[in-house]
């Protein structure tokens, strides 16, 4: 415990935004899936850090979250024309033929000795088809080493389609670092489930709130509150803001934090009302542990911190997997915590009506 | 200019990501409505630096590019709930009552000197309504000053309706760090469109393509292929590249990166098809040049810089807007750089039809 | 009563779709704002009318349902175009001035005794100026109205912007007959909510079911559910089917069912969890009472039938918009009895679990 | 022919609305994949007809449209419950099983000798799972089909899943009669594209417009204009109002209309630049030709002019499916017609700039 806080401490000083903070094993690290992960957050938010951190302890004193990683592939999607819409749905059914799958994943496989091809996904507009191929890609995020794959597929289909005209190597079906309902069905990166069934007591002592005020808060702001908002993976209460801290501390791409944010938050209240059941689900984390910003310095020694540095030996993608169900697991614990202010913040008001007080009240309303 | 590069390459020393880059004048300087700035991304990834840098180069050699702040106003939307919905309605139409509007504004404009009221969207779920308050901020990004705005106006309601009850300070109509299209419709923070009138030379010289390629890449991709992704303020090719890179090196919140990259990019050719008129509208750019992350060493430096660094003394709120105007800026560089590049990249591949190298494609593959 | 049966029979024969139901006194009407009416469904499936009626009867039971107009102004958005976004800008900037709206509202008002202006809402993309009028349209359903009066401002505009490039009288920033976010959040036609308490017993005698799993079913299915599909303003079971029905049967434009179905449903438990409050919030219900298909002889008798045929003398607009509130409660009758056709179905079938039968649940699964 | 003018008036008379209009021969029927259909339209709005007239002479002059199905599949997506998020990744692992497929296929095609289960698409909301069932219908729209084959798998799961808690045959990721990005990426019914060329001479005879000025409409109206208005599956200009005519002429929903007019229509210059390449993609166009409100006897002498009448013998599904291409057709008609008048009334209108008169404008102004 002692070398962890001194390694954390030793990154801290080289972390980008020049702070990063690390929950402390006395504050509460995160229990995630039998282990405890310290998360380092790049934020120059101090109350994000220890929000979460207030999140964390819930989760601890309720036993853990458990996590599940629905989907890993890094998705690409090329734009190409022909004279006819008639000539353009000839190449879609031909991708979609499963005589044709096996060939066409040994050429795009080429691309890497990680790249697995999953699947095509073909949509049109007119006589312009937009292919989303969706892949593997190891503990790399993988969207070059897709895009090569692609590149690969086009060469090779211009000797059955000699008249193909490639357009973009990227169409935006893939959908990259933009909200678009593809992603959000369909998933990029690491579509991971991580939930927790938070104890009636660790809700009034450690979050101040209770269990039925959290599930009518969730309701109308996260659910219905988005909907009114005309939200796309937006029915969460903050969880950009822990994405984007981890994956500037952990070198991802910080841009990657739009759709990789995209998250439902639910809350029901379980065994005949007494816990809380809380549960975030996010089908389009993007992130890796080999290349880019993952090399850096600090950004390595987070990865270091987290056990996942590099990649993964045994298990081709297991240590990018891994870090998806951590950013899951952080997000779970910043959502409980400000929920929970949120909640307590208007009971603190509802006593303070007569005075007219409202300092803490605004200072908690971080989304 | 010697002593401008002198400043970055210190600031750069001490840069968010450990690495910041600024585009040197014998690169080119983004030209923007008559001035030049040198525009500082933290960013890992090189070659979004060098791309970025030739659009600017681009733009400086076609004149300079032009902006226009649309709109500028930070909010926050309540979520209160009343026994039912016509007691719901009643608040509603109080809220958009104009012989109300001043006192509200009163009410609201004591969270601080700079805080001015502008207008109040209300929204109903049934008996649940949203009341999303939208306000003039001075240079401070501002969500805090809102808050406390809002808090004031919900602690003076309570007078009048007295069954108010407050459910939480954000109803997720704001809508904060999450893809909303209230956001895309009304706007959040600074509104902000940006244009530029590249010449056919320039097009060809500079960016190794074409204006009618350019033109028919646009539509394809960022309009018809955003659609078919089902986008939402997702019509372009990598704004939030931009956004978050400069997010980072002036000390925004990077998290706020969700709605702020929300941008259609436009393409059309003008002068009887010979130049090409490229835009970019941005309706959610949220930035401020005061407090929160702003205030660290290296963020600072990059502020001062671009000459946006704190609270503008003789228009307050003038620094934050100019700030938006430069993110706009470089993401009309940005945009027009990649949107090249694909383009070339096709070119060049159809000539390497029979030999199968594709490095160069898929590396200029951004997204 | 027994003229109204008489009228109502005699009409059915005359009816769109060749069937007319209308459901009878001993039925339950809908009673809605202390009135009772007997709500027109032109559709084909039968068993869409029954649902209705125990809907309306559960209401009836309860002591009725309340509705409030939120908003009323139907829309058109003309898209121009310019040299320049900056120049587009300035009508955007002049358009939005109270200074001008007053000599705007003149213009706009002579296309009919009855338009009355409202608001312009612009929008930009680039160079490309959306402006989307709102304008009261009294008991008109008011698109042709709305055209007019945008082309009188249009024609009028050209005086002090000469250089003003009119693309298209309708932009699709409308947006008409289109699923769109602008109708969702600002509202087309007439804004309504309509709400009702339920009593315990109504529920469990009439709706065989419970508060508990009605509440607990809208969540998952009407809001988590429709949030996962990617849903915009589609929060509801079955909207469409009612608000088709009625559009049939009174000669409203069955094309703009699209968006008149917008609709999110709420269910939430109250008086101690006894009783249910359910409620419809519909943002954009677009109907009129004289003109279009109005005049035909069996719509025509259908609207009779309602008290709003024709224009009202007293109130230009009062027709319409009460019929819009008719349109949703018969929403709400038809949310209520759907949903608990729903929840019950699955308490059916978990007694059959062990002998396989389904025929009655899958029946009832109309949404 | 004759006798084909005979019928159509004849069942003018007993049509939907009273009144269903027919393109007759003179005035051009829809040239559709090498055959002539006379399109029926139940309508009471005339230019309706009269204008898809003129876009099936244009179709017709310049050697007809061709049309492709896509997709044909109903869907179906109940929502169960688990006791964790990790108990229902378990079910959505077993069912996206291969190896389980076999199984669950003949489980479920027991509804019907004309179901065929194709494939099950899942998403989590945390605890909750929703299950998209897709499958042929025959010529069956087939939700009562789908419902059935659901309700067969749900209670083929309770052997191996006896902790599944079903909370309702539909959670609304089906998505049925609501707009949802599901429908428009995944389909459901038929997914239909749709084109033509247009020969120059074809645009400026009969539609009086050119190629240039329809191509650039369409892309700042239906592309971009529909962007800014955060439209989802709402990139045409009318659709809806093609779809809900021949909807209600021939049977179908018309409560479906909400996604079946899911639409992108594009508009490219071919041919040097010449000629017009116009095409309707509509990913979810829900028809069947047996059942329901096919039975009744206008709407089944619409579809037996169209030739598409009962269930095909020889291939199931055949008639459903034709049917949808004429859609699709007609749709296309529509699209071209309209986007031609309000083309062309912008330049009508600059010639009647210095005379105030806008009559004709607002009058062609549908959408």
């Amino acid at each position: 415990m002692g070398s962890t806080t001194r390694r954390s401490s030793d990154s801290a000083a080289r972390c980008p935004l020049g702070t990063c903070s690390f929950p402390s094993a006395s504050r509460g690290p995160l229990a995630l899936d039998g282990r405890a992960y310290y998360v380092p957050m790049a934020t120059t938010e101090g109350c994000l850090v220890a929000s979460t951190n207030r999140g964390c302890k819930a989760i601890a004193e309720s036993g853990g979250a458990v996590s599940v990683v629905l989907r890993d592939g890094m998705t690409r999607a090329p734009a190409v024309r022909f004279a006819t819409a008639a000539r353009a749905a000839e190449l879609k059914f031909f991708l979609e033929d499963r005589a044709n799958f096996d060939t066409l994943a040994v050429v795009f496989n080429r691309s890497s000795r990680f790249a697995r091809l999953q699947g095509i996904q073909c949509s049109l507009a007119g006589r312009n088809l937009y292919m989303r191929f969706t892949c593997n890609t190891g503990d790399a995020m993988g969207m070059n080493m897709v895009s090569k794959g692609v590149q690969n597929v086009l060469d090779y289909l211009q000797e059955d389609f000699p008249d193909i005209d490639v357009i973009s190597i990227s169409g935006n079906f893939c959908s990259d670092k933009k909200p678009a309902a593809v992603n959000w069905i369909e998933g990029r990166g690491k579509s991971v489930v991580c939930e927790a069934i938070v104890k009636e007591e660790v809700v009034k002592k450690v979050l101040k709130t209770n269990v039925a005020s959290l599930v009518e808060l969730n309701m109308i702001k996260n659910l219905a509150g988005s909907a009114v908002a005309g939200a796309l993976g937006g029915f969460n209460a903050h969880a950009s803001n822990i994405v984007s801290a981890i994956f500037i501390a952990t070198g991802q791409d910080p841009a990657q934090n739009v759709e990789s944010s995209h998250c439902i938050t639910m809350m029901e209240a379980v065994n005949d009302g007494k816990d809380l059941h809380i549960s975030v689900t996010m089908p389009s984390i993007e992130v890796g542990t080999v290349g880019g910003g993952t090399q850096l310095a600090s950004q390595s020694a987070c990865l270091d911190l987290l056990g996942v540095k590099g990649a993964s030996l045994e298990t081709p993608g297991a240590n990018a997997r891994l870090l998806a169900t951590i950013v899951a697991g952080a997000v779970l614990a910043g959502e409980l915590s400000l929920m929970s202010a949120l909640a307590a913040g208007q009971l603190v008001k509802s006593h303070m009506k007569y005075n007219r007080s409202s300092r803490d009240v605004s200072k908690i309303a971080a989304a």
